[in-house]
């Protein structure tokens, strides 16, 4: 019994590393297919170990995530609200042009859905909404951004600059501008 | 000769009705492979007619790119300036939103580069341009916007909402942040 178990976490390292390795050279769009064969095993193994695209994605970016959600933590130790909220944004930003794959693993659960497993993506929403919720309790921030308009504008941006040959200018640039706002004096309506 | 021609044309327009198929489908990630399967031709023709997969996404957004060309220009006519460009690009969000793949078109190429060939998205690029230029000399948006990064950021959105069930809703949320900024109260640097 001991033996089948160690074998089947062997195993699952072994995927892990072919798929963290095929994620790395192709993004998102790895294929699992390519993965089951690189590593020697029948697709049904990996459909066992990533039942979905998603939870892939997740066990390969797991260890990022988890830093980040770390960072957010000692984040809310911090007085000025509204800076440790944009540093954090800013840090998930270059994680994300860093690690291919990474934007679309948190873009890809429509977070408010009613995802009862437990979810890496989950996780660090719930880290940056801490730092948006202390934000928005210091009025540093407008009362009605979610999260999830953070997160999505942060990985957007990823995703927009992707196949650009230096992504980090362009990414910085709209980042300064998602989060000053268009409009040259102050605020207006979109719909002014 | 003219019917060698005219056999040409038939074999693209077939092509380009297959491709479009594909990517209403699949999206930006369509095969090249499938299309020419479906298509009864080899993967050269493919590939001689749509050297690259950024070329054969604009001839299939040619159409809607140019209607986006089109309103751009009749947008230049408004005398609120700034009501203009926001509502353009909130027409480019929809569009992205409703046709997969147009979205990665877009920021397929890194709009800044030395591209010599005439590209769709270079004159989407120009048409927005020209509403950008006209809101920064009336002083209703900061002077260092550029049309990369306004356009980087609402491809983003829609990239980033695509495995949304319903993306429009969180879309048009991310927009409106993009466009009012973060802060609660009037404009404040990324680095306070």
């Amino acid at each position: 019994m001991t033996g089948q178990r160690s074998d089947a976490r062997r195993n699952y390292a072994h995927i892990l590393t072919v798929a963290e390795a095929e994620v790395a050279a192709r993004g998102a769009q790895a294929s699992l297919e390519r993965i089951a064969r690189t590593a020697g095993v029948g697709s049904a193994t990996v459909r066992r170990h990533f039942p979905t695209r998603k939870a892939l994605l997740e066990a390969v970016f797991r260890e990022r995530i988890h830093v980040l959600c770390e960072h957010a933590e000692t984040l809310c130790g911090e007085k000025d609200t509204y800076s440790a909220l944009v540093r954090w944004l800013h840090e998930l930003l270059a994680y994300s042009l860093a690690a291919r794959g990474l934007a679309d693993t948190i873009s890809y659960q429509p977070l408010q859905d009613e995802d009862l497993e437990h979810s890496c993506a989950t996780d660090l929403k719930d880290a940056g909404d801490r730092l948006l919720r202390r934000a928005i309790a210091d009025n540093a921030v407008q009362a009605g951004v979610s999260i999830e308009d953070l997160l999505t504008l942060v990985v957007g941006i990823a995703l927009a600059t992707e196949n650009y040959t230096a992504p980090a200018r362009q990414a910085e640039r709209a980042f300064r501008l998602a989060v000053m706002g268009l409009h040259a004096n102050g605020h207006r309506a979109v719909s002014d």
